[in-house]
């Protein structure tokens, strides 16, 4: 048994146990709490199994599923960058890459290559496997603020347009057919908000 | 696009979020909280993907990682069975088999019956890929324990034959080369805890 490959292993598995105290903005649907980036891994795993069939091209489901199990590690060294925050993209790029090489690198170096590399996909939205795996990291959280009448959007007064914008692009490019689902939610989502009294608003 | 089947397919991915309220006994590593069963899930689907070298026999391990993605599932409904709770289980497989049915079953029927077929291999644990999946579930939260210095056996007053008798089974039949390394943590903290005095206990 390759016992120093275990030993590496093992410390990559309990470090790793840190993304469970990463915490996003989008609640839990039942609002107790907000999630945690290691829960909201759990649910993309289970997201790409389930809606495989919408995925644009010709996707590796158990490629995206891996790479969405393991896409978020980096908050444990970099926290959750908020969609909603207008932080620097490259910023961000340089910190996560930083802390994919050390958190990655725990691992023996041949496996520890091949996360990484995944990570790197993921990132570069490229290949057809990325492409659904970005649009399904962008359709749960939407998905939420739906379910959640507003979640986050009402939290950081962001439009109808601004939805468009910052969730659009990456769907419609991996799911086209969930963004056809999404598009008619938030229109009505936001037609509801703009009729509603203020009174309903504030609830 | 098959609307309805989406709209099945939304209504089991919105009602598994409440996997992520059902609290297990386990704490987190840095003992802040306790775990949850869905961040657990996740963690195990990375336990898969890391350890997969160690599995007895053949494995899939894009198989083996769904399985424990899912394999939780049934825990909305009826909580979590701790190991350390001397439960019944014949009453626990019937309750975890109409949970099943009444979960997967919120799925487009073919994929649900794929769903359920895959927890009922996992259940049975009889398949390689099963007997695999069965014993990270069991390493996982030995680990823990370990790592805690007796977090669950701690509080339940668990010695170190019941620990042999209630992880070894299913660790040895899966993944033998792991519960080498157990057997050894294992009978290093129980002796670290027989030579302690009363004082370094209660710490």
């Amino acid at each position: 048994m390759p016992l120093n490959a275990l030993q590496d292993q093992l410390s990559f598995l309990r470090e790793i146990d840190r993304l469970k105290s990463v915490v996003r903005q989008s609640p839990l649907l039942d609002k107790s709490r907000n999630e945690n980036s290691a829960e909201h891994s759990w649910h993309l795993g289970l997201y790409a199994l389930v809606l495989a069939e919408y995925a644009n091209g010709t996707v590796d489901i158990n490629r995206v599923t891996k790479m969405l199990l393991l896409h978020d590690i980096v908050e444990i060294d970099v926290g959750d960058y908020p969609i909603h925050g207008g932080s620097s993209a490259e910023l961000q790029a340089e910190q996560e890459g930083q802390a994919a090489a050390r958190i990655f690198g725990l691992l023996p170096t041949q496996q520890g290559d091949a996360f990484l590399s995944l990570w790197q996909e993921f990132e570069r939205a490229e290949s057809d496997d990325a492409k659904f795996a970005k649009a399904l990291d962008r359709f749960q959280p939407l998905l939420i603020n739906v379910f959640t009448d507003g979640g986050t959007w009402n939290q950081n007064g962001v439009s109808m347009e601004q939805v468009f914008s910052r969730y659009g692009p990456a769907i419609k490019r991996g799911a086209p057919a969930l963004w056809d689902v999404c598009e008619e939610w938030v229109t009505q989502h936001f037609s509801n908000r703009t009729t509603a009294t203020p009174q309903q608003i504030e609830n």
